[in-house]
């Protein structure tokens, strides 16, 4: 997609419109950047409680866990992700 | 972040660079963008097969569940997203 953007020149306000080609950027700014891929696993039949939620927002303090941090994202953004809800 | 952009103006061809404040960015481009948030519920007994993987880069075909587009995404960006794996 494309931005916008106004500028200045030679300490002139100018105002214009630049189209500018986004590139495709990571969904996950922080969350183990060392690992290669981020993979998790979760054996079903040790889960504790009847309902656990899984992190699908990349934005979670206690990833792979969500922690409600998708709320904070969607409205930052417009965007509309949530988690993974594993139900014993 | 900050993008970098060159243009021109008047007809004439110009170069310079302009900070451009990046917005933060939609982690999901297309699915489901007509409910308010995509949350998936898995009851775990109900799992077919001994290991089953569920998306977590919003690129998938097949989402909730993961097709492998996470390798794409990652090569195309960088980044290092994949899914989460529920074991039987
Ligand atoms: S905190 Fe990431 S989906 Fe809830
Ligand atoms: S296709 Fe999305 S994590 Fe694999």
């Amino acid at each position: 997609h494309f931005n916008s953007c106004s500028f200045g020149i030679n300490g002139r306000k100018q105002r214009g419109v630049v189209l500018v080609k986004a590139e495709a950027v990571s969904i996950n700014p922080d969350i183990r950047k060392s690992e290669g891929k981020v993979v998790d696993s979760v054996v079903v039949t040790e889960l504790a409680k009847p309902l656990t939620a899984y992190c699908r927002c990349w934005r979670s303090g206690t990833f792979p866990l969500c922690d409600g941090s998708h709320v904070k994202h969607n409205k930052a953004t417009g965007d509309n992700v949530g988690p993974l809800l594993l139900k014993k």
